[in-house]
């Protein structure tokens, strides 16, 4: 089977995003599709340098500069591995995608959202996910998932929350809904309190219609 | 004195341009003006782990990426340094900032020029410089003088110079004309095989009109 499809998987720490990628990647490989699975800002070596220099690197770097490095790394994984596998008619599933950038720099820290959006669409030459699925999960339970669990920058922050954190993750799931509201027919929104199994239903029943039509 | 001004040197390999960028901060330092003298891509930790990872890093970065990780890096630099700066009242001198990338990336490499002076104004801004002088040198003679040294991989590129780096450092050259025609009155144009002195002069004389008023 030959037939490009691209979707993106986003939202929020502890809503198990990876394990459902893990899931839709193996299903689809399954019933015959090539699939190429990538996890953002990875993915490239490019990536993989860029996220620890972001996460470890103990520097001063400012909203406007980390919403550019991962858009950098978004453009490098795009023309490196996303179009020419497209290209293939494999299906690409990634772990986040432009929309995290709306949502983490553009919601969440205050960037102008349509600047984003023209950032994105300069990094990737205007693709676009065939399909967009949001875990959506209240910031309050994923407080508590993941509050036994050590981790990285990001998710310490989140263990260790204190009010401004709590804010800034409200504000990144709110983000998350306002952009699957304004464009629905793209978006799949799957509630992350129910059990994984359903979720995961939930995003084959879609990705079905998706191959299907 | 506390007026702050902005000046930018811009131009190709071997333009003297550090040079220059070293003699008129001197000099206005020394009638009393407080400097701030910086260099694309470097002048924060996270413009110099940039530089690295682009100069040395040996992974492919297209030029998307790179132009981005060009503009991340202004946008520290901006954020951290030159925007205070210029709010302290200080004259900031910074050896490249926007144009090169525009000259580079666009001219050189062929992304959209447009769309790249949307990328720096998302990353500093907006902020303009007051006056932008650029050392201007056939790409020729900029081979010649280059010939001889060793360097990073730019600079390399230049001195084992094939056909593809000459046609692509002529485009730049270019660029940076056209660029400096669209907008005389921020530019100033210096033919870089004067001798140096010469050169500075020229320089002095026009950052001297500007201070006056």
């Amino acid at each position: 089977m030959t037939q490009p499809l691209f979707i993106t998987f986003e939202g929020g720490e502890a809503t198990g995003k990876s394990t459902q990628v893990r899931t839709a990647s193996s299903q689809l490989r399954a019933a015959g599709h090539r699939v190429v699975t990538v996890a953002e800002p990875g993915g490239t070596e490019l990536g993989t340098r860029l996220r620890r220099l972001v996460k470890h690197g103990r520097m001063p770097i400012g909203a406007r500069a980390e919403a550019l490095l991962f858009v950098a790394a978004r453009a490098q994984l795009t023309e490196e591995v996303i179009a020419p596998a497209l290209e293939e008619g494999a299906v690409v599933v990634s772990d986040r995608f432009g929309d995290s950038t709306l949502a983490y720099q553009g919601y969440g820290r205050g960037l102008d959202v349509e600047e984003l959006r023209g950032l994105n669409e300069a990094a990737t030459g205007g693709l676009r996910p065939d399909l967009t699925v949001l875990l959506d999960l209240p910031v309050g339970v994923a407080l508590m998932r993941r509050a036994p669990r050590g981790g990285d920058r990001f998710e310490a922050g989140l263990a260790s929350a204190n009010e401004e954190d709590v804010a800034f993750h409200m504000r990144v799931r709110e983000g998350f809904l306002a952009l699957a509201a304004q464009d629905p027919d793209r978006w799949l929104v799957v509630d992350a309190t129910l059990p994984r199994g359903e979720v995961a239903r939930r995003i084959r029943e879609r990705v079905a219609a998706l191959l299907a039509g």
